[in-house]
């Protein structure tokens, strides 16, 4: 096999299995080649993503030496994205009854989404996360997603406790956007105490389901460490949490509205993220 | 830049994005580089993948002649899958009351459904589908996947008509699983009279889901071209609906059995798919 082969082979591997630690001997087997051979591959794989910000490379020396690829979008291209889902967005015909925007046709796109979990990945690396939480049902792609590029188990928050869920915990909380108590549940076989968590939904208003989900995970002694939103209304401004990470802003949705006020978040990576 | 930098990136570049069409022109110009070079780049990225069975790489030739990477899961990983998915589910632990099985660790498994989407997207191929059908939870991953590996939108049917789908259709139907009458509903926006559709779901025992899906789409003229499912139960024998794609069986749940029988779809690619 040509050296090229083997590169080739080894970026589309790798980069299907984000955060996925490979050791050199499994490529050794695979190609039938020499761990010095195989060390060079590995060089020029990460210069060709490095390059063109493609994902990044990382490996580490010694005995039990490994190499993974971790995500990395480039700050070009979150902006693009972020500037066509609020292209999408500021279509009039979304507005619904009631202050609501539709928007599951985008929080069902897949390339959206995964593009989006690229951001939250980005952005929640180095948090040292055991899952991803989010709760049913328009969060699930992007929780997905982003917890695909952190090679993480997902946990999903269900409204109902299933009999398919086992033994739950429940929570009831007030929700800002539907005016009302709701109640939230968690299947204690998916989380174990004193872990950690990022929360990644598709929408915050007020923040009261963010809220509801922190709250129920330090029932089981597991902290937040991160939380992302893909949308987030500026109103109200004051939010029942404090530290979150939006995508995008959107303003109030006026039903007679002549415009549907949406903008990125300029800051999604600040430096202390680089 | 060097062949082999060209051809890594293209195969980073095309295996991201299942199914979605390049131009020649978009690779020349961003690698600078003439037509015949990136012709043979492509040829060459075409040969590592097939000889690896990592993925197929379709070209079209002519003026608007472009590439598109094909996801090709090989039969020898998608029956590791299988059996990495039966081997779980043996586990006595995932007894529930009621012949249930705990199966969201499975099911929010973001490399499991991945693959799984693999499996059903070499499936389902060539059924020209506009979407990928899901109704909410369980089997929104593994429907997600299959979209991303199709590059087709999703759609998910949702359990209560909430006020964020704007106008929607909704049925009632018998599930078996909960022996009662249940609802769905869809959002007239997520989909367009006289289309096709693939219906993915996680779980089916009589087949009652499927066939409302079936029934609701077939309200607005939408043909269902396809129905994959990760885990079917052998019980009942006689199901709602005929024609299906399995990727497990699951014999009946006793709560005092010492076992759980769980088996491999053995067939998951007979002749007329490869």
């Amino acid at each position: 096999m040509k050296r090229t082969e083997r590169v080739g082979a080894i970026i589309r591997i790798l980069s299907e299995n984000p955060c996925k630690p490979y050791s050199l001997g499994y490529f050794c087997d695979l190609f039938s080649a020499a761990k010095s051979s195989i060390s060079e591959d590995i060089q020029t794989a990460k210069q060709i993503l490095a390059g063109m910000e493609l994902g990044i490379i990382e490996t580490t020396a010694g005995a039990g030496g490994g190499v993974r690829y971790v995500p990395h979008i480039s700050e070009k291209d979150a902006m693009e994205l972020l500037d066509h889902i609020c292209e999408k967005l500021r279509d009039k015909n979304r507005i619904l009854g009631g202050g609501f925007l539709y928007t599951s046709d985008l929080m069902f796109d897949s390339n959206i989404v995964k593009r989006a979990g690229e951001i939250f990945a980005r952005r929640f690396m180095h948090q040292n996360a055991d899952y991803v939480v989010t709760i049913e049902t328009k969060g699930i792609p992007v929780a997905l997603m982003t917890a695909h590029m952190l090679n993480l188990p997902l946990v999903v928050i269900r409204r109902e406790s299933k009999i398919s869920e086992g033994s739950t915990v429940s929570i009831n909380y007030f929700s800002g956007s539907t005016e009302r108590i709701q109640k939230m549940s968690i299947s204690k076989r998916a989380v174990t105490p004193g872990s950690r968590a990022i929360i990644i939904d598709d929408f915050m208003r007020a923040g009261g389901s963010i809220k509801g989900i922190s709250d129920m995970l330090s029932e089981f002694e597991i902290e937040n460490v991160g939380t992302g939103v893909v949308i987030a209304s500026t109103e109200p401004q004051k939010k029942k949490i404090q530290d979150y990470f939006p995508l995008i802003y959107l303003g109030p949705v006026d039903e007679n509205g002549k415009t549907i006020e949406v903008f990125p978040n300029s800051l999604i990576f600040c430096k202390k993220d680089l």
